[in-house]
């Protein structure tokens, strides 16, 4: 027994004064858990309230309770910042909604489940991180400000100082970091790039934001989706059960207070390789016309609400970079969807067309061989079959957590008519 | 001896070919080091040139040669993408400067010196998240886009829809994570950030882009700057320890042919801990002016070419959110900023007024009080004594490669008039 005094910070979590005991729980965010403080009734103070800062000494000593290794026996208690129950928007042992929470996105790291939260989205990158390391890609930091408009979409944030031609271009916010990728895929056989991503939508969905975290990976040497997929799905089962066994207490909070029973979903997604491949073609009679959310709705609730691949979309939905299947010319591009039950769309991706003539005709059709000469470069210098997918790195988090709102899992929210701090 | 066929893919980095054999270096981008080919001459091809892309079947075999485990007997190669000696703007067996390949930033990735460039990058972003994971800081996305104008500072690029008023306020982009990691800084003791960040400076400087990476990190519960100064050493240290010895022979390209001897300014800055505060009243008799990249030369020199740190900046020198030390009230504030050599300013730092008077005091006689009520918040609910600072990544690779300009260590450099791709 260890009788040297510590010295131990946090927040307030809960006070308990009893006649013979005050207890603290106080939190410094490690961990869900907080550490209880044992003190005598003496040391109360009216400014120990909930969500107070705290600097307590003491000794920590094995703790009588099962669900705690160590307790601290305090006997000094001193107040560093105080904090007005009455102002305060929290209020102690009462469980906030999400959505109650997310008005205070200054103050909603301080709630359990914000903080969770937070903990987890953390892992999760760290995981991702690692699962492309130990297979052998390359990090590539893709720029955020681009001066190409990509897919010609038109939901595109530009980027200017006032009074001034900055760049001398047409300035963007990057939509995707996959062309800036597919350079590197002429000299890497495999490389990714984990960063922010936007989107000028107006669209005030559960599912959509303006800023978003998007995981993007290219693979060369490649000319099979089935080599994108299996990236794709091994990189989804190594993150979630990463998570999963790092971060425990963090996400039966979210399965057990937030969306009972979501555990058993996430198990059930896990149990076996992802099995359906149903080919785009031979899933809705009207060939051309895209997915809408219904059918995706519809085809992961009739695979069991399993994840499910989609594959070979009609050639002239996809963007010009998509590859040819040539099963019958442009009839159909060799491009694959992931869809997750309660998300829909998780990972986008396809090969790319690598053969100069064919990229070549279909950039002249649009009038874009001039602005993408650099990309035919691509092609022309020692180009390889490749391949490569996105994944919303928001969306992966709200299949795993069953969190209904893209708002919830994000620290700071931006979309449409809310960008505040 | 294994005799089973192997596929190996790869870039063509050389071609000798001798009466008995051809001889062929190929790269896929995973280390410096190519793989030998040996085939029969009459495999030779003339689409078989420098930068092609090749496909090749064969055994791998012990190689005869000290500097390489294995060597690959082909029986097949076959180029899958072909390379124009004349056109391609790199030549075999020609060393070009980091200057001349800039011009190609679609290519440039195919050379040796910057795909070592790109691995020792890659390397170093794991070896940072490595050092905070270990250390228990939570890793938070601080947002790209932020209606805080920050500092105040001029130098802001803002974000736009033509046409609309997306965010129904002025959005920016990001000039520093710090105070959305102050928010993070509310309920957990350790946080920090690794994103890009931008600035719009019309500078075309050695040391400055438009956008770039930066680290950045908030402890919690601390009073002192020594708290900070040794996450930046250790940080340091340890990130650089890790690159040294997992990117031995990338890092030996630049230590050997691009600043030949700067191996030795690298091991010399580590061999003792940074032994030097110099406070900053003490080196400039003339109090208020803020430190000149001349007088950051001479202060690194001064100290024998090792990293320095300064320390008491001038209180007015510094923003509204740096802490006054109080030695003498609103003489000097408690922030520090780590020199280095070849590069200047590589980190700066601060303890943050967490003190709500203060704070708002400061704020109010520039009439942001309302604008960061959000902020003074922080400090009415549960403030903590915190501190963090903010490392320049790119920067960080010139100081280790001894990489003269920043533009030479990011893979699409942004700066005023220039945002090629």
């Amino acid at each position: 027994t260890c009788k040297q005094k510590e010295d131990i910070s946090g927040w307030v979590r809960s006070i308990r004064s009893q006649k013979s005991n005050l207890f603290l729980h106080l939190n410094d965010g490690s961990s869900l858990q907080s550490l209880q403080v044992v003190a005598s009734p003496e040391l109360n103070d009216p400014s120990l309230t909930f969500g107070s800062a705290v600097e307590v000494t003491g000794v920590l000593k094995k703790s009588p309770h099962r669900n705690q290794p160590v307790e601290l026996e305090a006997d000094q208690i001193h107040v560093v910042g105080e904090c007005n129950p009455v102002d305060f928007p929290f209020k102690t042992k009462e469980r906030h909604s999400l959505e109650y929470i997310r008005q205070f996105p200054h103050l909603r790291c301080r709630t359990n489940a914000f903080s969770s939260l937070l903990r987890v989205r953390s892992e999760a990158t760290t995981a991702i991180h690692s699962y492309f390391k130990e297979n052998g890609f390359v990090q590539i930091h893709t720029p955020v400000i681009t001066s190409n408009d990509c897919e010609g979409a038109g939901e595109l944030f530009q980027v200017e100082v006032e009074g001034e031609n900055f760049f001398s271009v047409p300035a963007y916010l990057t939509v995707s970091g996959q062309l800036h990728l597919e350079v590197m895929s002429g000299a890497f056989s495999r490389v990714y790039t984990f960063g922010p991503t936007f989107r000028a939508e107006n669209s005030q969905s559960r599912r959509h934001l303006a800023e978003f975290h998007m995981v993007e990976a290219e693979v060369s040497f490649t000319e099979s989706l089935e080599d994108l997929t299996k990236v794709m799905e091994d990189m989804f089962r190594s993150a979630t059960e990463h998570v999963l066994a790092h971060c425990a207490e963090d996400v039966d909070l979210f399965h057990k207070h937030v969306t009972p029973g979501h555990r058993n979903a996430v198990d059930f997604m896990l149990k076996e390789r992802f099995p359906l491949y149903i080919n785009f073609s031979s899933s809705f009679s009207q060939w051309g016309c895209d997915l809408q959310t219904e059918h995706e709705k519809y085809l992961v609730k009739h695979c069991g609400n399993i994840p499910v691949f989609v594959t070979d979309y009609p050639y002239d939905l996809k963007p010009f970079y998509a590859r040819d299947n040539k099963d019958h010319p442009r009839h159909s591009a060799a491009a694959v969807d992931l869809l997750v039950p309660g998300v829909g769309e998780l990972c986008g991706g396809s090969l790319r067309e690598e053969r100069l003539d064919l990229l070549r005709a279909r950039l002249e059709e649009v009038g874009l061989e001039d602005t993408y000469s650099w990309y035919l470069d691509l092609r022309r210098f020692g180009s390889v079959p490749h391949g490569g997918f996105g994944l919303g790195f928001e969306r992966y988090l709200q299949c795993i957590l069953g969190v209904d709102s893209i708002k919830d899992v994000i620290p700071f929210p931006r979309f449409s008519h809310s960008c505040p701090l």
